[in-house]
């Protein structure tokens, strides 16, 4: 008999050579159905793989990332089985499963492209063989065996892969007609694999390598439940819909321009305003929790880096370096701000116990290399401005400095409408404890000190061991938009490493020099992500406090323009930010326009509002609202972004 | 006879050998007194020389930039007349007038060093060579004779610059027993020169070349009059005093990082709100004056500045491009925000002429290199932040454009007390026109239009020809800071060329395609060195409005200490920036340190004040003002701040 402890410590007893789909069923029927991997003393598993040894078992079910990994990887190798029987010849490259869903890079021949009818028929040909619930069968057999396979099979991508593994045991996976080169693990057979949606068809590289052939990678996803394809389809048009790309242009408020390079976004007007308020918004609230704002350069010597450790950890991948044309200096461009703000911090000395903490924030403007076929809109960029600050702070001050920064982020959640998060707190491995640098007690009181902040707070915090980084443990915020899609907001990351390497110190209450503990923390995380996210979330619908136009006036005919000015006028004395449409257009044609620009408030004018000095009120996705005058519309403006901004105050209070 | 044409038109008659220094005595013994060297044709010469044919000419005295270099130069003479004198052998490198004063490089042999009491007998050699008023006499001779003269004198420096010279005539001055080769124009005799002060001794490689011989550079300034010299000296202390490197070190604002790189400011905390205070007040006003905000990054790939122009001008001379570590592509820190934000006008386009102007504004970070050797402070740097803006415009919108940005400038004049401001308007050679790019009545309107613009705002704008760029005429601010040192602050200069080269266009009222007219405008110059200037305008006492600190409560003992932070609650509740300086010190130290701090507002609290809810004001240089209560004191500190940024709009009105 092997002894199966379960994650919730409780242990059976099942007989050698149990599987975990068997162990599964001897729980409860339902979780034998639903139950996609498995995982056994840390490693994941097939779910038919036998057990020969006392076991620390855990069942991933599709709601696991485990469960979905083992399952997009079958739907792989049933799209490679599927475009072998109707592409025969055809080569495989890799095909592994990703974060939504899974591809194939596949040689399918000179000239062979893939068309949507192409690909109907390869998803009927998987749902075919879906249909037999084919054994996906594992097999660990030598390198010789597998080499002789596919030199028969004539597959020169996969002999490249095997040359490179190690000699000895190698595995494979079956089904059907169709063996690949595999560590899995996958689910237990074909028939698991019910809904199937082909996406779309890009070139890549074999081996990431430009010089090398360009395979074609096909993209796919698929579900346990037609309707669960259904929603994710629909998900997908509506973020197409929300790309914060495309909105960006339709509302003006970015653009790329290949003369000043890939990545390199320009803030245009609307878009910097948008942005501004945000920065104020933040300033304002990070002046009301001691924050002092700095300035720094967007350039520092290698030097800098060096000490600060991040040359030899990144310098290779980054932008070349900056030299001089006499006197042989070398720049880098700043991809942090953190060595910069400890240089503040020392100029800023000698400090007492009493000055800490000090918390030196700075909208800072940094520039990482990412290769160009990397970039993407806003999200990922070569160039993006930090919401950063650093905490300079006693060990005994922790807590409190992470209580203070959750509220912010709780104040920003909340003024912007993100009210689904969930927070993830990372400490160390709780065995290999070596690769950590500070002392066992000051990494003890930060962990708990995290822990006791998030309990405080009131804050659900899954723990996960191991994923601190080497020098000190982190919270961070992964926020739920309009879709459904996860997003990581706001970390607040403990430091204990650079305030050691650029020798910072305090003189405690007992005379003596002592380290101070350093935060990291950017509750936007960085302005152009943000701002993408934002836009998505809300489809371009932005909060009325933030939105670039607040409301826009259309006099129905040009005899009101004049009223339709006088109104605008006095809304943007009074900071309401107001356009007039004064096109010569159909007022039906003005209203559908400026719905478009996703404007809060439209305001219709003619005879009866211009001789009662009113305005005909429209509200964006909501219709007419009906006629108020004009200083009545104000004031309810004013109240509403006042609320908005203020929400966050109230309730403290 | 020969015919001389005056400045204002007036034209006399005078025998031909007629000198100068004669005409000026036939106009008055006073001007015959005054003058210092002559403008012949365009020319500057001797007062001394014969004139030959008909002339125009110009008389300048102390008063004119080229009477003070006639002046200076013939004291460098007389310097090294007396070195000559006092050290046989000496050698001499150049010896030029330079801004404020001479100085000359010399080679006094091996290991000879100049201290103080040096510099006293070689003022008192120099005293009594301008007592014997020995003539200073030119003479034209050949290379062949100069060549003997200085290889009999043995001076290897004066024989390199003649060998660089051309064959044919060259020309020495000469007085005493000293002889330089020298193109002049000098005094006619050193007895001229009244006021001799040798200021300080520096290193200067000879040629500029740190690989050739480090020569002995002396620095001196002279004066007509005692009392001239006098002032001068006392204006040197007190610019001593107020060097804003010191000031900007006591009151924390500023500071530099070996660690960061020279030339890279970090802003502290307190100098960053200043900043930040300075920004903001003119961004409220450019949105006053329809400006649009715009961020674009600290760098562009190095095609855009070869389309600028800017590459082939600068270039060689910038920080090196930086590449990437794949892609093998080359971007610039960016040196200015201009070809940004032409691609940022371009991406707000097409653009209608109904549309203009586009007024794009940035707080942008440039990036230019400078030997480190010239580095100092803030008004010497490697990286500083324009307060830049583009206003693209039709040809016509020019001067209105240009009354607008005057605006802008005298508010902010005023808000920080530069009440003396003079301004010069840089327009075309009035004969040489072929270096300028765009057309003739293009550059004949915006001069035109300049010209008007000055005289509609009341300005009086000295006209300088020849000064303009190549690209457009420019208007160009010089203020007087407290001690009467010149500052160029703001300039507004229009530009041809960019929009040409980045082919900007707007469709005109006749649905064609125009080209757009460019002006740059930045009324701070750059936020670092107009801090710099406002400092050592200021000496540190900062408008109210302005100042880090506004208010510094001192009890005065232990036991008012929490009366103290009531007070300075109360007060940073109204947004008035208070302190508390609650050490352990008698009030008498507490004063004496926090005028030194230079916070205008010191409030003293103690048992008479904390019973009253009162608090005894003393007032920065003015001492004791007496007790208020703390509601009476805040409302004054509000209006003074209000009175203060609003007193360009209470003009305006």
């Amino acid at each position: 008999m092997i002894k199966v402890t379960f994650p919730d410590g409780s242990q059976r007893e099942y007989p050698v050579g149990t599987t975990s789909w068997d162990i599964a069923g001897s729980i409860s029927p339902r979780l034998q159905q639903d139950v996609l991997a498995a995982g056994i003393n840390g490693q994941i598993w097939d779910l038919m793989r036998p057990l020969k040894e006392d076991t620390e078992l855990k069942l991933y079910k599709w709601e696991d990332p485990e469960g979905k990994y083992a399952y997009w990887h079958s739907s792989a190798h049933l799209m490679a089985e599927a475009l072998q029987a109707l592409y025969p010849g055809v080569k495989f490259g890799i095909g592994p499963a990703i974060e939504n869903g899974f591809y194939y890079d596949i040689d399918l021949g000179e000239g062979v492209q893939l068309r949507d009818a192409d690909l109907a028929a390869i998803e009927a040909k998987m749902a075919e063989f879906a249909a037999r619930k084919e054994p996906i069968i594992r097999r660990d057999i030598t390198k010789a065996e597998v080499t002789k396979f596919f030199e028969e099979k004539g597959d020169e991508y996969k002999l490249e892969l095997i040359a490179d593994l190690p000699d000895g045991s190698i595995t494979t996976y079956s089904q059907g007609d169709f063996t690949d080169l595999c560590r899995g693990p996958h689910v237990p057979n074909t028939g698991y694999i019910k809904a199937i949606k082909l996406l779309s068809v890009a070139g890549a590289y074999w081996r990431g390598d430009e010089k090398r052939k360009q395979l074609t990678r096909l993209y796919g996803i698929t579900f346990p439940k037609k309707k669960m394809l259904d929603e994710y389809l629909t998900m997908l048009e509506e973020a197409k819909k929300r790309d914060h790309r495309k909105i960006g242009k339709e509302l003006g408020l970015f653009a790329f321009s290949q003369n000043v390079g890939s990545g390199l976004p320009l803030w245009l007007p609307r878009g910097t305003q948008l942005r501004l308020r945000l920065e104020d918004f933040l300033k304002q609230i990070q002046k009301q929790f001691g924050y002092q704002q700095v300035i720094s350069p967007h350039i520092g010597s290698k030097q800098l880096y060096v000490t600060s450790g991040h040359w030899a950890k990144y310098g290779a991948d980054s932008f070349r370096p900056i030299t001089t044309p006499q006197e042989g200096e070398e720049f880098m461009l700043k991809p942090m701000n953190c060595p910069h703000h400890c240089e503040i911090f020392k100029a800023l000395g000698p400090h007492s116990y009493r000055d800490l903490p000090q918390r030196l924030a700075e909208f800072g403007t940094v520039y990482r290399y990412e290769q160009s076929g990397e970039l993407h809109g806003l999200t990922r960029v070569r160039g993006f401005t930090q919401d950063d600050a650093h905490l300079f702070c006693r060990p005994d001050q922790i807590k409190e400095e992470f209580c203070k920064v959750m509220d912010i982020i709780f104040i920003i959640f909340k003024a912007l409408n993100f009210e689904n998060f969930e927070a993830q707190i990372s400490l160390r491995d709780q065995v290999n404890r070596e690769k950590y640098i500070g002392s066992e007690e000051n990494w003890e009181r930060a962990e708990q000190a995290i822990i006791e902040a998030c309990a405080e707070k009131g804050l659900p915090a899954k723990i996960e061991y191991g994923e601190a980084a080497f020098y000190g443990p982190k919270l961070d915020f992964m926020v739920k938009d309009a879709l459904g899609r996860r997003w990581q907001l706001g970390t607040i990351q403990v430091d204990y490493n650079l305030p050691e390497r650029f020798d910072l110190e305090y003189t405690g209450a007992d005379n003596k020099k002592h380290r101070p503990v350093m935060i990291h923390r950017a509750p936007f995380g960085s302005m152009e992500r943000f701002v993408a996210v934002l836009i998505e979330h809300t489809a371009g619908h932005f909060p009325l406090w933030l939105t670039p136009d607040q409301v826009v006036v259309l006099p129905i005919s040009e005899k009101f323009n004049d009223y339709a000015h006088e109104v605008a006028a006095t809304l943007n004395a009074q900071d309401i930010r107001t356009q007039v449409d004064d096109r010569n257009e159909k007022i039906g044609r003005k209203i559908r326009d400026n719905e478009l620009k996703r404007i809060p408030y439209m305001l219709i004018v003619g005879e009866k509002e211009a001789q009662e000095g009113e305005v005909s009120v429209r509200v964006q996705g909501e219709g007419d609202k009906g006629s108020v005058k004009i200083a009545t519309f104000a004031e309810q403006i004013a109240e509403e972004v006042h609320r908005q901004l203020n929400a966050w105050q109230a309730e403290a209070k």
